[in-house]
């Protein structure tokens, strides 16, 4: 059997908090639907942050209410705090219904002060002390908990970023009792030779199926970054539907790795992702319609041109 | 020393001629200009195929006529057959002056018949027999020939191609005398796993010195299949400027690795390749102007935005 590897869907939750358009809890929920349906095994949907912050997903509770069954696939919602937890457990506790879907609570924090300060006006010290609790009572509760690690190739501030720091909060996350951390290259200046080193640091101290990579395709670098991985053994990759979350006004500047670019290459190099490639195109489609643009990905692009055009030579 | 990696641009001839735009002469050689002061080592200028068949580049003799000399910058012309080649020396020959820069040829032949059939008209066996005449002359001449094989990663009409039978022809174009081949992935479908099986058979019978890669990305994966390159000794990669080559009905869909992404991954993995990163995103901005679109290279929007906004911790 070819070795299997989770992709892991961002595009509801960080895709769309970084769309313009706000979509409607009916629209997020047929995205959503379509995805899991793709065969995707993990989606994030949505976020218990403040809807101040992220009005894109003030409907985080109808979200969680509004999630379909679908075999096979976990959802997740991100939670900044110990209210964020209880605002999950009560929307899940409020519709309590046969076949819930299980949606597990993912933190975050930067490995960045500067970045960290400016994104949760606290310490990345006083946000690991809260995560503490948080997980605690989410792992009490029976839930497994992700933890999100951003900045970790550079940060928009600071600029570098100590790899040796990175390990270091990566092992106080999995001492916090987080099954796993996904390490975000947040403004996609990631490049192989980086990622090596970031990776032969932190897996000296954490499995490579306790940590994630969640590249962005700032640069063209997210898939050399997710083959660097893949040969130190890192098995989970996290995406977003179309590339969702780019801004609108610089085509292809900030997005995620699109999902489907992840894919094709893992499915070309014989790993097995359990998704089904011409599903996840048209939820691809579908992501585009809902808000409205074209998006970046550069697979769902190739095969709307070869749906449209005759072969060619040139 | 860091090891030194051979960046070769080809937007003024494989970008142009896939642009519906038409590029007056001294805009191309404005292009040229810019791109040799950026400290590319090698620029291809323009194509002595028939002006019936690519519009784009009916100019060839013009520009061939008005490079500029830059230290350290050699051009390329592609020569289709033996009449290409004398249009070349005709050109070089007409207007012989101080310190005119080198313009070496190149010949180039598909890895599938149907490819090579649609492209040249003719079967591979007789353009590898056309091939050897050209070179032959050429080499009498004193010009080193490049080669370039297409569709070596799939064929829009065949499908998959035999890695053997790459291994075959770039075998025969080295015995011909071509001093190096360039792989192409012309359809942009290339995954890490086939690089490094295409590259284990060929390198088995060429040295990586005399071999490069052309690779799309289209469906996001050109720089994974650089990595993997990098890894089996290849030190020669082509790209285009900003993308060049995109088609514009479809952006992203069939376009060239933008050089500025290649350039930006090799750089951040220490290696150097003599180009001035900053000068070559202006070169992207300014093949921006003249085609009069955005063009896909990600790294080209990425630092327009990075000029335009404010820092941002999202």
């Amino acid at each position: 059997m070819p070795p299997q590897v989770t992709v892991y869907e961002v595009g509801p939750r960080d895709g769309l908090q970084n769309e313009p358009a706000v979509l409607s809890t009916p629209d997020k929920l047929r995205l959503i639907a379509t995805l899991a349906g793709a065969g995707l095994p993990f989606v994030e949907a949505t976020s218990f942050v403040s809807p101040r912050w992220i009005p894109q997903l003030a409907d985080a509770e109808a979200v969680a209410a509004g999630l379909p069954e679908v075999a096979g696939t976990t959802y997740v919602a991100l939670v900044p705090n110990g209210r964020g937890l209880e605002r999950l457990r009560a929307a899940q506790a409020a519709q309590a219904r046969p076949g819930q879907p299980e949606l597990r609570p993912a933190v975050f924090v930067s490995a960045s002060e500067t970045h960290n300060r400016k994104n949760q006006n606290r310490s990345i010290a006083e946000a690991l002390a809260d995560i503490d609790g948080v997980v605690a009572a989410a792992r009490g509760g029976g839930m497994q908990v992700r933890a999100y690690l951003s900045t970790v190739w550079g940060c928009p501030f600071e600029g570098a970023v100590d790899p040796g720091r990175v390990a270091d909060i990566v092992e106080r996350l999995r001492a916090a009792g987080c099954y796993q951390v996904s390490l975000g290259d947040t403004i996609g200046v990631g490049t192989p030779g980086q990622t090596r080193a970031i990776l032969d640091l932190v897996l000296r101290r954490a499995s490579p199926e306790s940590v994630a990579l969640h590249m962005h395709d700032t640069r063209g670098t997210a898939l050399a970054n997710v083959l660097a991985a893949l040969d130190r053994g890192i098995r989970t990759f996290d995406a977003s539907i179309g590339g969702l979350g780019g801004c609108p006004y610089a085509p292809g500047a900030s997005g995620n790795l699109a999902t489907e670019d992840l894919v094709y290459m893992l499915h070309g190099m014989g790993l097995e992702t359990g998704v089904d490639y011409g599903r996840l195109i048209e939820a691809g489609a579908l992501a585009e319609r809902l808000v409205g643009r074209r998006l970046p990905g550069r697979a769902l692009q190739a095969e709307r041109a070869r749906r449209t055009e005759p072969a060619q030579g040139a």
